[in-house]
């Protein structure tokens, strides 16, 4: 069974101090409706992707919650993966348009973070981190630095050209009106920002972002009012240890090799296939060894690569997070996997605007939890 | 595609203060592989329900987690949906199997919930509830209790009527060595015990528990080492709002209506057909109201049925709770779906020990979230 995306919406991802989770999720489900033509009475099910609302809300049974927005009674689920959790809800919802009890479906990934202090952020973050690493009193990115350190030493890359991560997703961001920093930096501009985790400086990190982005998918043959649409030929999820101390590398991802060799294999293509691919730059270095995990950068080379401008729009041939990426379009944990899918299906439609990727057909969504716990690797074409 | 119970297994339900979520998790998951003669690299994903980790634990990312007590690495995902999540994870799992994506996969529901002071449980469990709930300082008893005051009201049910389901559920629980309660209790004792939240007493409430349930199911057709196959003909969910206040009834829940409707027809079974059923009895009135949504009872007459004897082990025709049900047997919330579905699978199997029910051939499990948001209904036959 062909799994089709009808209709895709993401919020203004930023500090969105005036809105509630609510808010924004009936912001994203509704828009995501109106784009496919449809009405909430068409909706067999909702899958909510969602890591803190717990946490940070107290608020539990979040699909219950939601749904209400839509003003219908159909099933909802809330699917949790730390910071995969959007993608991890696709999955599933995929799964259960295949397997023939819900025909028609809507995936909100939802993430409200900016209403609390930084020591509550940095806390609630860490439950997506092992026993070990919070024992030592790591955050994330100290545990990020860790990768950082062995890939630089491993592979002699420069700070320099790590931050040119960063450059390009920045870069990028100029050309987004949803994303939450739309200015841009230069290498220098990382290099003398704050340590926060030698060798992470602020600008090699993702920001504490609110945002929420929602997909309407269907099995059905049958697709009214949409121009043009777009299939999801792979959906595949990979897990690894939670703790980086348990792994048998620090400078590639197993959860992201195993889920996108097999998404590769299901969807029959190779990774110099893909045009464009929203990637989980949480950090610099993730989308560096991302990009090599992922089969289009030669193993040490990934960073380098993003360097000489290989994954930059408009002279790159493999376009890296023409959204801005985690960096620059903002990071609202649990909507990050589904906004990636927005960005995809934008982008493989012809209308991402400023940021378009010329003649994108094929394009890859790289979504992680933890510091590679799990990842969710789907392939869209049109 | 059909989906088979190939090995269940629960651990002991109650105050386990010296076992972590960890060990509890391993323990059902190994118990429930050795039982289906498979290997953990025999399953291809993990399913976990659990409602608390989060709040209680500060730890998110919990399928990657456990999935690392089986030394697999396989996708993994944590499904929430308040109480229901137990069910809830089980009805993805089998959709997962029913889509082609997995072949084999294990479900696992667990809670911790002893660790902690009774105002954090109480603040916890309100995670579930609604904004005008807990603006009004309600809790879950409370809130129940407004239920039980219209139904007594509506249908002039007697407290001591209502009492009897924690009488039957304790009787139940003797004949269960695995229960946290194995005591019984009179009319008279319910009678006596503390006011909670007018006209529920301590002992119409379901306690506070820790424990872990696991089930192995398969689309498999070849089924090997297991003696008894039993199949899941039916595995439905139905949501209603958050809060009591947007209802159109307190004396029924729509989501278990619906979900049930839906189970019964995708079955082709009727009501009349279930010989044992697990019920979720938060508090007694919700299994008085459960049995009348279900279609066990009519309307009106669930808690004076129960009086009656018709629903208790070795003199009713419907047997519901056998296991003791979450009143005796003990309520771990995130756990309580799937130990639902080990003791049904026990019971058809014929294993049930002390408290078989005759000639059980077919069996219904009834997991609900919050005060009726969401429930998740699922029909086993041998």
């Amino acid at each position: 069974m062909k799994i089709s995306i009808l209709g895709v919406a993401a919020t203004k991802f930023g500090e969105l101090w005036s809105v509630s989770p609510r808010v924004l999720a009936k912001e994203a489900m509704n828009n995501a409706l109106k784009q496919s033509g449809l009405k909430a009475g068409d909706i067999d099910a909702l899958f909510v992707g969602n890591m803190l609302s717990e946490i940070l809300g107290n608020q539990a049974n979040l699909g219950s919650l939601l749904v209400e927005e839509l003003g219908v009674q159909i099933p909802a689920f809330r699917i949790e993966g730390a910071c995969a959790s959007g993608g991890l809800a696709l999955h599933n919802a995929i799964n259960s348009i295949k397997s023939g009890q819900y025909k028609t479906v809507l995936v909100l990934g939802i993430e409200k973070m900016t209403d609390h202090s930084q020591d509550e952020i940095t806390n609630a973050l860490m439950a997506a981190g092992s026993d070990e690493e919070r024992m030592a009193g790591a955050t994330f990115p100290g545990v990020y630095a860790l990768m950082a350190q062995a890939y630089m030493k491993q592979y002699k890359v420069s700070e320099e050209e790590l931050a040119s991560v960063s450059v390009k997703n920045h870069y990028h961001g100029t050309l987004n009106p949803k994303a939450q920093f739309q200015f841009s930096i230069s290498v220098a501009d990382v290099m003398k920002s704050a340590k926060i985790a030698d060798p992470l400086k602020l600008l090699d990190c993702s920001p504490i972002s609110d945002g929420a982005a929602a997909v309407v998918i269907t099995g059905e043959n049958i697709i009214k009012k949409v121009r043009k649409p777009i299939q999801i030929v792979a959906s595949e999820v990979g897990t690894d240890t939670l703790s980086l101390c348990d792994r048998k590398s620090f400078t590639s991802l197993l959860a992201v090799i195993d889920a996108s060799t097999k998404a590769y294999k299901k969807a029959g293509l190779r990774p110099s296939d893909i045009d464009v691919a929203e990637i989980h730059d949480c950090f610099s270095i993730s989308e560096a060894i991302a990009t090599e995990d992922l089969g289009f950068s030669k193993k040490g080379e990934g960073a380098k690569d993003i360097a000489k401008g290989k994954r930059t729009l408009f002279k790159g041939d493999i376009i890296c997070n023409p959204s801005g990426g985690l960096k620059a379009c903002g990071h609202p944990v649990g909507a990050t996997g589904i906004k990636q899918i927005v960005e995809i299906t934008e982008q493989l439609r012809g209308v991402a605007g400023k940021r378009q990727v010329e003649n994108a057909r094929i394009g890859l969504t790289h979504n992680v939890g933890g510091s590679g716990a799990v990842a969710a690797i789907h392939i869209l074409r049109i």
